[in-house]
C-alpha cells in the first residue's frame, strides 16, 4: 500500500471538528492527524479535556498553529473547522504554503458578490480573497466530483444546504419543477447544528419539549442553495427549525411539477441521478426517511410522496448534520481529491 | 351563585380525557364530574390506576356507562373522549336522552358526504346519524360562537385542524391569499397526539432523537380544515410530523398573498379578526411563537414573517394539542354553551 | 373577604422566580405582585422579554428595587429569588424596613457556623447577619408550622433537601434507623435545578441522552439535610445526578432499620407523621412515585420498598424542584405565615 | 490471512440483535453473518423492514432456522439474541450439532439452583440442561478470559450486571470492602434495555420527562452479580431506574472500605486489576464517567470518589447497554474464543 497521507485539523474542539478527528483517526489511508489550535481559540490543549470520551487513546494534543511545523511534518491536506472569519483569514496563507485545504465553514462557498452581501466581513487582502473565491470548489461530491478531484481549496457545504440541494438537484436538472410556483423547504435540525457555545437558545430547558422556527427568509445557507441549484432568491423559501434532538436534519420540501408525473417517473429521476453514488439512498415510495435512519452515517436519505394530481410533490431529505452535513462530507471530499473509493473511512 | 352544572365524561382514561377531567374538576361552575367507562373500553375502574398522579384526591372511580344513572344524577352535559366509532354509536342515544354533548372525536366534525369518504364506517341508524351530522356544530369558538351557544351537539375540532384553521381564517376571510398558488401547512406534533395505545411508532426508542413525516396528503384532519376554511382539497397541502416531545403542536404555514402587503397590514388583519378573543395571542413580528409558550395553556399563539417582496408569507401557529387542541377547547365550548366567560376554568 | 395582601418579588427572571410570579398572580388572597430587579441583575425590564409565554396579560414590568416604593405601595411580604450573595446582602435592610421575607436562596438556611464553612462569603455587617441567622426559620412547613407562622424571615429549603428531609424525617423521629450503617441518598434532578445561566454543562447536547453524577460528598444541600435531620456529616451520603429532563427530582434513599419491621409498620410511620399534611402523599407499597406524578404540583410523593429481611429499606421521594422544591413551597410558607389554608393558590 | 469464520445470528430483530448484526458485518475476521428467525418469532423476513436504516446494503434476509442449513453453510459459531426461554430450548440442539454458542439471554448465566429460582421455567430435557449449565462460561472477558477461550457455550452477561460486576470485582478481589455494611448499586438505564416490544411503560409519553425506579430487591440480574462477585444475596442491594434516554447505563455504587484508604490506593487497585484490559477505562479521580462517554463504544468506564474519612467510597460505572452490555461484549467474547485481538471489529 502507498505511503499514508499526512493531514492536520484546525478547530477540532467544536462538534464538527471532533467528529472529523474521529473519522480521520480510523481512516485507513491516513496517518493519525495533527491537531492544531488557533491562538485566539478556546484554549483547549488536549481534546480529551472537553471530550472525555476520547480518553484512553494516547491523547489528543492540540498544538499551536504553525506553518513551519505543518511543512516539516509533511502535511499535505489541511482541514479547517473554524469560524468563517478565521477560515477567510487563514486559507490564503495555507494555499500559499502549498497545502490543499478542505474548509468546513461558510467562508468560501459563495461567489464573491453574494459572499460580501451575506457575510459582512472585509478581507485583509481583497484581491487574493477574490481569486481564491473563484478557485474554490463547492464540495458536494454528488454534483462536482471532477472539480473536487483536482481542487486545491474545497468549500465543504452547509448542513441544511446539503439536505436541500441533494433533494432538488435531480428534479431541477430534469426541468420538471414549476419554478413560478416557488419551492419551499421546511427544514428541521438538531441542536449540534447551532454549535457548542452555550447560549440561552441552546440551554437544555429552552430546547427540550420545544420546537421553534428561526431566521425566516434570512438564513445564510439559502445563498448556497440558490447558487448551486441555479435559482433566483425568490424561487426558494427556506425555513429552519430547532429540534429537541442532538443531531440530524430532516427537510420537507414542497414543489409543484410542471406536468403530471407518476411516482415511478419521479423515483426514476432520483435514482438515475444518483446511480452509482454510494452516499445517497433513494427510498421507494411510500417509504419515507426519518432522522434516525441516517444518524451516525454519511448517507443522505431521500424519499417523496406525490399527490393524486401528479403535480404536488413532497420530498423528504435526511442527513446527520455532523456527518454528511459536515465531517463525513469532508472525508468524502478528501477521498475524491486523492482518488480513493468514496466509502473509505466512512462505514 | 347559580346551582352548579352536572357533567359526565366518557373516556377519561385517554390523554385528552385525563386532561379534561382535571379541568372540569376545578372549574368553578361545575360539580365534580361523573366519570364513566364503556363496556368494551380498557377496563380501568379508577383513573388513579393508570394515572397515579391523581392519587390523594378522593378517587376517580369510573362507573359503567348508564343512561339511567346519568338522568338520575341530573347530568345535563356529556363529554365524549372516545374513539370516533364509539362516539358515532353513542351520540344518538345521548341526544335522545336530552343531554347536550361535546364530542372530542372526529365523529361529527364533517359534512355527511365527506365523513363517509374519510371515516369508512357504517352507522347503525343512518338517518339519525345524518340528521345529527347536519345539526352538529364545529366547536371552534373563535369562528362559531353563536352556533355553539345554542348547540346540542358540539364537535370539538382536531388538534392539527385547530392550529391550521386559526392561523388561516383571518387572511382567507380578508381574501388576501392567492389560492391558485396553494397553501402549505407543515405541522409538527408531540406524541400524545398519537394516543395512549402502545405501538412501535410510539415506543420511546423509536421517537427519541428522531423526527418523521407521516400521512402525506392523506391525514383525516385535512377534511376539517378545507371544510371550515372553504377551500378545495387541492388548495391545501398538509404534512404532519411526529416530534420527540410529549405535547404541543407547531404549524409552519406558507401562503402567497395576492398583492404585496406590509407586515403592519398582515398584523392588523390577524389582530382585528381576533379582537376580543381571549384564547388567541397574536405575536408582533418579528417575534414568533414556540411550542413552549402555549404549553399547559389554552392559547393558540400566532406569529408571522413576510418576505421582502411583501407576498410570500409564513405563519407560525402553536397550541398545546391536549388543551386548545382538545380538552381546553372542550371546556371553552362549554363556557360558550352556558353563557359563561370563555376564560372560566382555563387559567 | 379581608383586604388582599401586597407582595413583591425580587429576582423573577430566574426559573424559580418565574414560577413564583405565576403562582402569586393567581393566588386568591393577593394583589398582583410587584416585580423588582436588582441593579446588577440581568437587566430584564419586562419578564415577557425572556419568557414570551407571559405575553398577553398586561405586561410584567420589572422596576428597579426601591425600599421607598415598597413602603409606599404597602408591600408587607417580600420574596427573594436571588443568588445567595444578593439575599445575604439585602435581607438585613428588608427586615429593618419591617417587611416579612421569604428567601428562596441558601443564604439563611444554615446555622452561622456551618454557613460560613459552606458559603465562603463575608457579611457586610457580621453582627446583624448572625442575629438574622438565629432568627431565620427553615421553611419546611411539614416540620416547622408554628415557627413559620410567626417568622419574619423564612429560609425556603433547597430542592434536593426538601426531597430528602421529607422522606427521612418520620423514620428518624421514630428512631428506627440504624445510623451506624449510614444513610445514602442517590438523588436525580432535572436541569432547571442548575439555573438559567447558559454553561457547557447545561447545553442541550451535553445533557440530552446523558446522565452524570456531580458534587460527590460536597453538595451544599447536605448541610441543610444534616442540620434539619439531626445527623452528623458522616451519617449521610448524598449524591446528586443531572437528568436529561427539564424539571423534577427523584431521590432513592437507602437506610437500614435497627430492627426488622413490616411494610405495614413502615407505611404507618410515614402516614402518621404526615397525617393532615396536604402536600405529602404516601404511596401504598409496592406502588412507587415517579417524577411524572408530582410534576407541576406542590406534592412531595413518598413511597418505599422493604427487603424480605425487614431491615433494608429503600425510600423513593419525588418533587417538582420548581414547586415543592422552590416556588410552591414559598407560597405554602406564605399561607402558613398568614394563617391561610396551606392549599390556597396551589391547586 | 486465514479463512474467514462463518457465523449465524438468531434473533436479529431485537435491539441487541441489530447491534450485533452490524458489528459482525464489518468484523474483519468474519464472512457476512447468516441471519435466522425462529418460527414463532415476530415474522420479520428482512431486517430492513423494521430497521429501514439498513436499506442499501444488499438486504438482510432472515431465513427460517435450519440446523441442516447451518451445517451445510459451514457455520461454526451461533449467536442467540433470543428470549431466555427460546435460548434454553435451542442451545442443547446447537451444542449437539457441534456449534459453539454465544447466548445473549439470561438462560445460561446462573448456576442451576439459582436459575430455577429466578427463571421459573422447566427444561424439556432437565439432565442435558443441567449439564450445559455446568459447562456454560459466564462471558465477562475481563474476569474469565481463559475459560471463554475454550468454551463451547458462552453466557453473555446482563447489561446491569456488567456495569456492576466490573466496578466491584477489583475491590472485592483485594478484600477491602466491608461486606457487613452491605453494597448498594443505584443503577439507571436507557429504554432500549427494556426491549423493543411496545408497552405502556415504554410509550414515549410515559418515559419522556420522567424517571422511575422498578424491580426493587427483585431484579433478575442480581443473581448474576452475587454469583460472579461471591456475595450473599443480602450483601448487595440493587435498584434499577428507567432513564428517558435511548441507551446507556450509569451505576452509582456505594461501598464502605474496611480500613481508610487514599484515593491513590483505590485508583491503583482498579488500574492494576484492569491492566492490559482494553475495554475498561479507569478515570483519574476526581473525573467521573458520564453516560455519553461510553455511548456507541464497547468501553466500561469506571470512576470513583472517596470521602474525607477514606472509607465511604462511591464508584461510578458506565456502559452502552447494547454494546459492552450486550452485542459488543458478545463480539469481544468471540474474539477471545478464536484467539483474536479483543479489539477486532469493535473500534
Amino acid at each position: 500500500m502507498a505511503a499514508k497521507l499526512k493531514t492536520a485539523v484546525l478547530g477540532a474542539s467544536g462538534y464538527s471538528g471532533l467528529e472529523l478527528t474521529r473519522l480521520l483517526e480510523r481512516h485507513p489511508r491516513l496517518e493519525r492527524p495533527i491537531l492544531m489550535r488557533r491562538e485566539n481559540g478556546d484554549g483547549t490543549k488536549d481534546l480529551a479535556e472537553i471530550f472525555p470520551e476520547l480518553s484512553g487513546n494516547g491523547g489528543y494534543q492540540l498544538r499551536p498553529l504553525s506553518w513551519t511545523e505543518l511543512k516539516s511534518q509533511g502535511v499535505q491536506l489541511l482541514f479547517l473547522a473554524t469560524p468563517h472569519e478565521a477560515s477567510r483569514a487563514l486559507v490564503p496563507e495555507a494555499i500559499a504554503q502549498g497545502l490543499r485545504v478542505i474548509d468546513l465553514s461558510g467562508a468560501w462557498r459563495l461567489k464573491q458578490e453574494r459572499h460580501s452581501a451575506i457575510y459582512s466581513f472585509e478581507d485583509a487582502d481583497a484581491i487574493t480573497a477574490s481569486e481564491l473565491t473563484d478557485q474554490a470548489v463547492y464540495g458536494l461530491p454528488e454534483l462536482h466530483t471532477d472539480q473536487i478531484a483536482s481542487a486545491q481549496l474545497v468549500a465543504n457545504p452547509g448542513c441544511y444546504a446539503t439536505s436541500v440541494i441533494l433533494a432538488l438537484a435531480p428534479l431541477l436538472r430534469a426541468r420538471v419543477i414549476d419554478l413560478d410556483r416557488g419551492i419551499i423547504s421546511d427544514s428541521k435540525s438538531g441542536v449540534s447544528g447551532a454549535g457548542k457555545s452555550p447560549s440561552p437558545h441552546t440551554h437544555f430547558v429552552s430546547v427540550a419539549d420545544n420546537l421553534s422556527a428561526y431566521s425566516l427568509f434570512t438564513h445564510r445557507h439559502v445563498g448556497e442553495m440558490v447558487e448551486q441549484l441555479g435559482l433566483s432568491d425568490s424561487e426558494l423559501t427556506f425555513t429552519p427549525h430547532l429540534l429537541p434532538i442532538p443531531r440530524g436534519i430532516l427537510s420537507t420540501i414542497y414543489v409543484r411539477l410542471n406536468r403530471p408525473m407518476t411516482a415511478r417517473e419521479v423515483e426514476s429521476c432520483l435514482r438515475e441521478f444518483y446511480s452509482g453514488k454510494t452516499w445517497v439512498r433513494v427510498f421507494p415510495t411510500p417509504k419515507l426517511p426519518q432522522v434516525h435512519y441516517s444518524l451516525h452515517t454519511n448517507y443522505c436519505d431521500l424519499g417523496f410522496c406525490l399527490a393524486e394530481d401528479g403535480q404536488r410533490l413532497i420530498l423528504v431529505s435526511c442527513i446527520d448534520n455532523l456527518l454528511k452535513g459536515a465531517a463525513g462530507q469532508a472525508v468524502q471530499n478528501m477521498n475524491v481529491m486523492y482518488g480513493w473509493d468514496e466509502r473509505e473511512g466512512l462505514h
